[in-house]
This record gives structure tokens, C-alpha cells and sequence, in this order.
């Protein structure tokens, strides 16, 4: 369990789409955000109070939490003094970038002299055992995509979050750094070593109440040329009741592979079934989550009622919300 | 490349089965076996000279291979003595066990005295890209399971040597450690981090002539409950022209996974041609390698003659070789 509530930290950025980190915690982990701090001149904010560590800490912060993605995901020498102040301050850092917060000297040596903790969260936990394949006990979802970065994160917490207003037990599973950071605990499943990807994601869920819910945010596509792998270990290891197929309407070729067609909702349907069915005999599509984000509603609202009859299955935009979203979710709980 | 050729090391292994690595690499890297070491007492022989590792040092030898896969994979402290005396031969250490040898502070310290190299096979290469999906020129045979430990590195193997038989250039790429200690390089598919593994594979094969077959030895089966995700990886990285499905006669359940029935073969078919159409629409299926090491020659022959009559394809076990093996090698380069 990573050390909560937070302080949001936007380094030095001037640009808001590499504070998706910080701005997906405001949203989904808002109760466990108590402000956030930057460096001198920095332009983006979360719209939450900005806090000094110190002010931070005797606020009941625990930790700093860096909430910046650059490319490259690297951590620039202009953000030391921050990063030291914070640990000076009483904060453990708590990092989901590429660059390792313990990879750098200065850090890792006046952590070890406070005694704070220095957390990268795209570490896996040690000794994952290889996955037994084995029938665990209580429900579970998994939200399946037809490509990368098209709401499968997004979904998972909108389904968590509307169960759990239905007074049902459940639990967002997370398996990449955002997901890992709003969850405060869950498995990097892209930095798992192949022969335990599957033991990661039985670890991730295990065993619980029959009724209660583990909604596990998926990753990459098993269509996709370099991710496939990781989202079959992901869903055999998760052996799905139930799972959703994200989609972003529009998109017809793989982010950063122009000639690679995404397979149809369809074929996912038919080989997230195929293949799930080997841990989960059970398995069944509850319908669609469609990114409808680059449409006007009146469009949007067109394309997903074409979408539905087309398909035959309920098809909402969970950032749209409304009635089709409630139907999706009487269709997974059915 | 590892440093080659070796000297086979046989532990103090009294069990001829735990030395099924330096079998192997008697069996198909022959040539590059210079003779065998072991410690006082052993019963067990490649049937190679034994030599001391100062006369393999005089005989050519370049590194002493730990021959040696015990259950556990560790390294235990009675090895140590023979280990150092062939780092002061001046002979390299190269271990493709769960232990690794750079993890034995008095080996380490005294290769970096002498400056000899411990070589962990099972460690992969840095910096391996994330698979780019792009069409590489050459061409690509993999052999694929309906589970594990069947025969896919002997397979791959026996190809590999046929198509060499015939006059034409070809590279068995190995995934696994003794592969890898046999042709001298390769990639250990199963100890590459799951965003990378289809990257890994990509780099197993490189662009090469157009003539040129690379023949790559599969992991896993793509309905193993564990493994399954590796396989995927290795199938969209390697981007076959043709496979070969590998199965053991009478095998129903996944080794140990008794309550898991194995794909078909026809299904593993199906499903590796499904699969292996995103990086490659050609791919085919040229034939099955059928294990029958239980069965009597007789019965071995009409199983291999049913087999082929009910799928409609070659039918060989490379281990009895004959005019089905002949077949299927002209079917992979049909």
C-alpha cells in the first residue's frame, strides 16, 4: 500500500498534458490528494491549494507523489531541490516515471540518512509465483481494448465507482503507474518478466468473497504487435466473469503503428472470449465502452445508439455517463 | 556470442537425468564440446575426454558451461573449488541456472581479479526495443506446443540441421537457456520484462537475405494458463512464414496442470494462424512434430500414419526421423 494522502508534485512544466498524472489522481483519488507543490514559475495546476511539504506534512500528507509524465519520463536536476525538501519536510517520494527515483544518488543517500522511502512504483513485487491457472473464489472484470490509450483505465474506475454506488463490494485493479498510484497498491503488469506476467495478474486478485468484485484496468490489446503478450498473461491470470471492450470510435490504426489495423470490437469479442475461456470457462462480454471524445454529444449520442444496434450489446461513453452507462452496468452485474 | 568452444561441467551429479543440458550440447553442438569436467566422484558422462580445465584451456577451450540443470537450479558451495580452478585455467564461466553465477561473491571477486567473464544465460540483452510490427525480409519457421517441455528445441533443431542438409542457410534461434548454450546466442524469452518480450523476439530474428531461414525455437503454448503471454509475444515477434505445431502423443493435461486439458492440435492450428496474421498474413502451417518417445517403433509408425491421415498433413517425430521427416522438412520450404 503506497503512503496516503499525497501532495501533487507538477516539477516545472508549463505544459498540461504531461500532468495527466496529477490531474487522474485529482479526479480519482481526490479524497487522497491533500494539495499540490512545483517549482519556481510553473504554470499547470490542479485546481487543489498549493502546499509547501512542510505544510503538506503537518496537513497529514504522507507522501509526494511526482504527477508529471514527460517524455521519456525522465526526473531533471531542476526538480532536485523539490524532491529533497519533500523528504526533508517528512515525505516519502513516490515516483511511476521511467526514471527510478532510487537510480539517483542524492536522493536514494538522503533518504537513507531521514529514514524516508523512496517508492517506484513500475516495480513489480518480488517473488511472483508462476500462475496456477487455478479457479479463485468472487467476481471479477476486466475492461479489453482494441489498442492502447483509449479509456481502459478510465473505464475499470467508472465501473468501480457505479458499482460501488449500488452498495456491491469492489475493488479497482490496478496494473499500470496511473492506475497503481490512484489504487495506492496493484501490479505494473509492463514491467513483469514474461514466465510470471500471469502469476502477477492471480496475485492481483485473489481470492475473495463470492460477491464481491475485482473491476481490473486492462492493458495493450491482444491484436497489438508488441503488447499482445501482456494483455493474454493479463487475461488469463485474471480469469474474468465478465469483461468490456474499450474502444475509441474513429480510430482505426494502431497508436504509433500506421499500418497496423486495430482488430474490429467484434473480433475482440470473439477472442477475448476464445482465450479467456481457458482460465474462465464462464467468460462473457457485458458490451462496449466507446471514446467518443473528439465527437460533439449530438454526434456522439448517433454514433453510440448506431453502435448498440449494430452490435446488440450495451455501448456507453463513461465520460458521457447517462441511461446507456446504467444499462452497461446492469449488464455486467446481470 | 558466448565464448566457445566449452567445457562441459557435470557437478557432482549422480542422476543422469539432471545433466540433460550437457547432453544436449553433446548431442547438437558436438563440435564445439572440447571434453568434461566434474568433481571428484561423479557417475555421470557425456562420454567426451575428461579433462582438467588447464588441458581444456591447452585444447582451445575458451569457458567451462555448467552442464547441469538440478531441480531448484541453484549452484551448491561443492562446486565452488572446481569453478575457481577453472577461472585460474583461464577458461570463462557460463551458467544458464535459476542461480546465477555474478550473484557467488567469490566467483565474482575472482573473475574481476583475473579478468574472466561469468556469463548468465538466462540474463537478457539491455536496451531491447518495444516491437515495431514491421515486415522483416528473410525467411521465419517457429515451432509451436500444445504445452510445454514436448520437444520445440528439438524440433526447431532437427529442422534447422535438415535445411542446412539441403544447401540452404539457416540459423536455429534459440529461447531458452540450453538453446541458447547450444547455438552460442539468443534471447531467454522467459526472462524478458512483458513489454519488451515481443521486442525481444523481433530482435531474435533480424532482417536477412531473402533466402535465409531463421528457425526459432517456441516457448510455452499460447493455451498455457502461465505461459500463454510469452508465446504470443514470441509468435508476433517472430512473425513465422511457417510453423510446425510440436505435441506429445497421448499428453491430455498440461504438465503440471492436471486439471487443465491440453488445446488440440487442430485448435492450436487455428489459433496460431489466427494470431500470427497480425504480423504476418502468409503464415502456414507446414506440419506437426509428433512425440512419441513412449510408444514401441511399430506403434509409433501407425499413430504417426492415423495422425496424418485424420489432420491432412506431415506427421514426423524428429526423433525417429525417415520419409515423414523428409516430408515435412520439404512442406516448411514448399
Amino acid at each position: 500500500m503506497l503512503p496516503q494522502p499525497y501532495l501533487l508534485f507538477l516539477g516545472d512544466i508549463t505544459e498540461p498534458a504531461y500532468a495527466k498524472t496529477a490531474f487522474g489522481l485529482r479526479d480519482w483519488a481526490g479524497e487522497r490528494c491533500i494539495g499540490e507543490f512545483a517549482c519556481d514559475g510553473v504554470r499547470v495546476s490542479t485546481g487543489l491549494a498549493f502546499l509547501t511539504p512542510a505544510q503538506a506534512h503537518a496537513a497529514g500528507a504522507k507522501s509526494m507523489v511526482i504527477g508529471v509524465a514527460n517524455p521519456g519520463g525522465r526526473i531533471p536536476a531542476t526538480w532536485l531541490p523539490a524532491l529533497l525538501q519533500a523528504l526533508e519536510a517528512g515525505l516519502d517520494l513516490v515516483g511511476g516515471m521511467h526514471a527510478r527515483l532510487s537510480g539517483i544518488a542524492a536522493l536514494r543517500d538522503r533518504a537513507v540518512e531521514l529514514g524516508r522511502r523512496l517508492v517506484d512504483v513500475r516495480t513489480p513485487p518480488p517473488d511472483i509465483p508462476v500462475a496456477t491457472g487455478r479457479k479463485r473464489s468472487g467476481r471479477r472484470l476486466l475492461t479489453v481494448g482494441t489498442d492502447c490509450a483509449l479509456g481502459k483505465k478510465y473505464t475499470a474506475l467508472t465501473l468501480a465507482r457505479e458499482f460501488r454506488r449500488r452498495g456491491i463490494d469492489a475493488d479497482f485493479r490496478a496494473t499500470g503507474q496511473t492506475g497503481i498510484l490512484i489504487a495506492g497498491q496493484g501490479v505494473p503488469m509492463d514491467a513483469v518478466v514474461g514466465d510470471f506476467a500471469a502469476g502477477a495478474a492471480e496475485h492481483l486478485s485473489p481470492d475473495a468473497d463470492p460477491l464481491h468484485w475485482d473491476v481490473i484496468e486492462g492493458q495493450g490489446a491482444l491484436c497489438h504487435p508488441a503488447y499482445g503478450g501482456v494483455s493474454l498473461a493479463l487475461l488469463h491470470g485474471s480469469q474474468p466473469d465478465v469483461f468490456v471492450v474499450c474502444h475509441e470510435h474513429g480510430r482505426e490504426t494502431m497508436l504509433g503503428y500506421p499500418d497496423q489495423r486495430l482488430c474490429s470490437i467484434e473480433e475482440t469479442i470473439e477472442l477475448t472470449l476464445r482465450l479467456g475461456r481457458r482460465t474462465n470457462p464462464a467468460i462473457r462480454c457485458a458490451g462496449v465502452s466507446l471514446n467518443t471524445g473528439r465527437l460533439q454529444p449530438a454526434e456522439a449520442d448517433a454514433v453510440l445508439a448506431a453502435e448498440r444496434e449494430r452490435l446488440g450489446l450495451p455501448v456507453a461513453d463513461p465520460m458521457r455517463g447517462g441511461p446507456e452507462l446504467l444499462r452497461l452496468v446492469a449488464a455486467c452485474l446481470a
